[in-house]
């Protein structure tokens, strides 16, 4: 490992010669499968783009020039070549974020994982600089071909092709494929252009003529523009992009450094807005990610880092419970389809695509078309099932309220992931759901517990058509089943401890059921007479749950999602108003970002292990008195 | 007004010969003049759509076909054609609602005037239609040229593309400006496309040509489209909507009905995705609102139907305060620079946008990308003052939450039309924002009660720079400055009144703090010992006014926002965590959905009036006993 040893700086790489970066090109994905093998991440992205960061450092001066990553998981080699090398505790708490980091680097500018944000944002520092007399620094985003379906990306588009003279730098990174196969129009579009073969061949003696005429200035670059323009309208159809007002350059092979490094020369010299179009392959140069068509290699855990077969394979039980109950749900019901926003397989869906094609709807990274184009099937006679992320129906909170509940129609979001998810990092935590669902009107959430508990919930979910539904449950395998003693009026009684002191209601919600009658033993270890309970259907508030708080004489709620106008929150909003005086004490993630670490790690420093939660209500009681 | 009294439904539009149609277009236009003069409402953009509208409803057979409208603002004629004739009471309670309505007719579907939703309507209703094997079902999305700018149009745009064989057909309704001169690349694109003079006279010659030989079906079509197509490559360039693979029709001058119908029964007979480019006029026909460049005649109060003045000038208190200050603000502070998605005039930017030209953004109707470039302007180290409606901040909660908060970037909103505005009924209503914005760590936000509280919570806004902060207030006039008595740790004290009974605090925010210290004297009266207050900056929620709470016996808490995870429901949180048991009482909106009618009314509807106010707090106090 010669070479990347000797890089601590973007200087550094700028020092190397041409043969050099073909072997610091080696070395980069060697070290890569080798270190995220062992810890896991985001193997197949960061291979896919190891001759395209090496050309971005050899062409930008960052952190003089601003380089914004999409999403952020394919900055490895990114942090390598700024000097960040040490992968061993990558994503672990303390390690090196799987994302850029502004607390790791000065090269580190966006932390936010979301799709299709790094054209606002450069959109946004380019103006700064044109203000402020800095227009000579530039601005380079770096996105997906994914991540340009989403509406962000298009409303950035819009901007900066209007802003004719600011030194901005859009690399489209064209794996054709992205998170899924990539649907619509715009992926039909870029596969035009990229499938101009003839085009690029000719664009090859362009460039080498241009390359003996010395470093390329806004003459050469419009003189060779001309010729592209020419050629352009005998071998491809002319690219929306130009439609726009945006010059546009490619298509490049992204695994030639060299020719990457030219284009990007050719746009940084431009003077305005330009988009480059460099296709890559996700997984290259590592056989095993190469031939993986359903992208499992797309975030990996820890795997044998020459078959590239898992050593632990990780069990989602949650999402695979969901996936088959939502198989069994579609056999019965032929009016229910489903709907996802470019992640398909993760959420679980593969099973039912397979079952019926043509009942399944990938819209791309657009959450936002997702929640509405349901509100229009469910307006003609379907009842649709919207699967993500818990963390990206933030995007489409807008849709959820005005299109979807506005309209009272029976939508079901199915939210995986939800509550905190631990390594990925702050905007990856599903932690905002309960929250911002709480304050849509008519909605309706179930937070089910364990596998019958979810099977049930979602089952009840398509049967509501007058209302959003809503089931959320959280990343990672799925304990035992917890079965009810009682029934009180829709609210499960998990456990009824006797005893002689306070009368305690302890409520938990969904994965936190757990806890929650871990802290009733404990609780009642102290003399409590306890009563544990599972709602189920959290939303709206049942009036059995306010009953229950006026029969006890304190209530504890435990949550995994915010404390701030979460759930508890709102049944002591409800127990108020029900002119019920039974103190609430309501547990759950503080408002804050949380650091990237193991969910277990988190749970701990936030003080939501049982005993620190009994310990908490015990000091709650002794207080009162 | 012969023939528009005929006209009961669509079947009648459908009876009218061409003559017919000319004469019903010249009365629609006489009665919406004449009407919307006196009960105020959306005049331009229905004058607009006269010809289009007739056009529609003569090709398509709603409700068989599915007609959506983009913003719901332009459905007046659309209300005509299907029977809706009594305009005396529109956008006031009991009267017609000044969007369309499912409460109204089974024309309508889309409720929602948020921009930028109907192409996902169309496509959800377009795919549930073929999904159900009622593929001859028409779904027609009507959506403005400023609407396209949104990143909601973009995701469905390509969506639709990939539906080769739904019959979804999108006319573009382009008069040019939209709600302000539209800026960005795909509003020159648009440009391009309308001014293709010598394009749209060799389109007639086709037209004619195709209207001899009968009912165009698909492969007349192409026959024309393919003459198009090589006219195309000559006179204009080639479009972005057929590069996404959207077949493109146009452009059509939209106030010839019979070319509008023309073009849309040649989409209507194509059998896939079809995007019609209709040029239309706002306010055709009406000299005042033609010649108005400032777009003062998008929605009109009352006015004189034939100078067009305003009868009663409306006097946006709180915006004109804001646009005065935030001059002034920028004369001191030259790294402040203003942000507006397609509202310069509405939010009262126009003064700053004239003395400081290059320090305002339109980014378009586009509030995501209006959050995240000013993050992206914030860490360029400018300070963005973003400022939008209330209810359009919903659009960029993540980007609020995700790119600002996350990034503790320095970025300041300001929230007009915040609470309940009333006659633009549901959807405009700007009664999230508290509740939204309160789970998002470390924002702070300001709900100014008068104009120096306004001003200062400005000034003071611009001065944080290492997080979100954002100014709140309602719509409507000001009232007169409410002077502070003193202040406690950064809370106003307004009233005290002694007394023997219960020690009230009452909390006002915002433009509730009238309504605080009515209910203070009628609580007051009633004995109670009142203490009201106004923490001005309410999120987080000040530790004094917690202390306050501790020293009252009874905690009232009065905002404009969503009772459910609102302020008030914060400070019972906070006080319950500080181990404060005071009883709070919140009032604020329930989480329900408003109908239009005027603010008072809807205040009175909710029983947030002084005097059910102070009736439900001394209901309290009794049965606390």
């Amino acid at each position: 490992m010669g070479l990347l040893e000797g890089i601590s700086s973007p200087q550094d790489v700028r020092r190397l010669s041409t043969a050099q970066v073909g072997e610091l090109a080696d070395e980069i994905r060697a070290f890569l499968v080798d270190q995220v093998s062992r810890t896991g991440g985001h193997l197949g992205p960061n291979l896919g783009v190891v001759e395209l960061s090496i050309a971005l450092h050899r062409v930008f001066d960052s952190p003089r020039d601003t380089l914004v990553f999409d999403t952020g998981h394919q900055a490895y080699v990114h942090k390598l070549l700024t000097g960040r090398r040490d992968f061993s505790a990558l994503r672990r708490r303390g390690g090196m974020s799987g994302y850029p980091s502004r607390a790791e680097s000065e090269h580190d500018v966006v932390e936010n994982s979301h799709a299709s944000t790094a054209l606002s944002w450069a959109d946004g520092i380019a103006k700064a600089r044109q203000l402020r007399g800095e227009n000579d620094r530039h601005t380079v985003a770096v996105i997906g071909d994914g991540a340009l379906t989403g509406g962000m990306a298009w409303e950035a588009l819009n901007n900066i092709a209007a802003g004719v003279d600011r030194r901005l730098v859009v690399v489209v990174n064209d794996n054709g494929r992205s998170y899924a196969p990539t649907i619509g129009g715009l992926a039909q579009h870029l596969d035009t252009l990229r499938t101009t073969q003839g085009y690029e061949s000719v664009l090859s003696w362009g460039k080498s003529t241009l390359r003996r005429s010395g470093p390329p200035g806004r003459l050469a670059y419009e003189a060779l523009h001309g010729l592209k323009k020419g050629i352009k309208d005998v071998v491809a159809p002319q690219g929306m992009f130009e439609d726009l007002g945006l010059k546009y350059v490619g298509p490049v092979d992204g695994h030639d450094e060299q020719a990457v490094e030219h284009a990007l020369r050719r746009a940084r010299a431009f003077g305005g807005p330009v988009l480059v179009h460099v296709i890559t392959e996700k997984g290259r140069g590592y056989t095993p990610a190469e031939q993986d068509v359903a992208d499992r290699f797309h975030a990996v855990g820890k795997i044998h880092p020459e078959t590239g077969l898992p050593l632990a394979p990780s069990r989602f039980g949650w999402t695979s419970v969901f996936a088959d109950e939502i198989v069994r749900v579609g056999r019965r019901r032929p009016d229910v389809v489903a709907i996802t926003a470019a992640m398909l397989q993760p959420v679980g869906l593969a099973p039912f695509a397979a079952e019926f094609p043509d009942r399944v709807f990938d819209v791309g990274i657009a959450e936002q078309h997702a929640a509405t184009s349901a509100a229009g099937m469910a307006y003609a006679g379907l009842h649709p099932v919207v699967a993500v992320y818990a963390t990206f129906l933030n995007r489409a909170f807008d849709q959820v309220l005005m299109d979807v509940a506005l309209h009272r129609a029976g939508v079901t979001f199915v939210l995986d992931r939800a509550g905190i998810t631990g390594d990925d990092g702050a905007s990856h935590n599903g932690m905002w759901d309960l929250a911002m669902l709480s304050i849509v009107p008519g909605l309706r959430l179930a937070a089910p517990r364990d596998e019958p508990t979810l099977r049930a919930a979602l089952r009840q979910a398509v049967d509501v058509d007058d209302a959003p539904t809503v089931v959320r449950y959280p990343k990672g395998t799925m304990g035992d089943p917890v079965p009810a003693l009682e029934d009180a009026d829709g609210v499960d009684v998990l456990a009824r401890h006797a005893g002689e002191g306070t009368r305690v209601l302890v409520v938990g919600i969904g994965s936190m059921v757990g806890t929650a009658l871990a802290v009733g033993e404990l609780l009642a270890g102290h003399g409590a007479a306890v009563t544990v309970v599972d709602p189920r259907w959290v939303l709206p508030v049942p009036a059995s749950l306010v009953k229950l708080a006026g029969e006890h004489e304190h209530v504890v709620t435990i949550e995994d999602g915010l404390v701030d106008g979460g759930i508890g929150s709102l049944v002591a909003q409800r127990t108020r108003e029900a002119n019920v005086h039974t103190p609430v004490q309501s547990f759950g993630i503080p408002a804050a970002f949380l650091q990237h670490a193991a969910r277990d790690e988190i749970v701990d420093e936030l003080r939501l292990g049982p005993h620190d939660v009994a310990g908490d209500v015990l000091a709650a009681l002794h207080a009162r008195g």
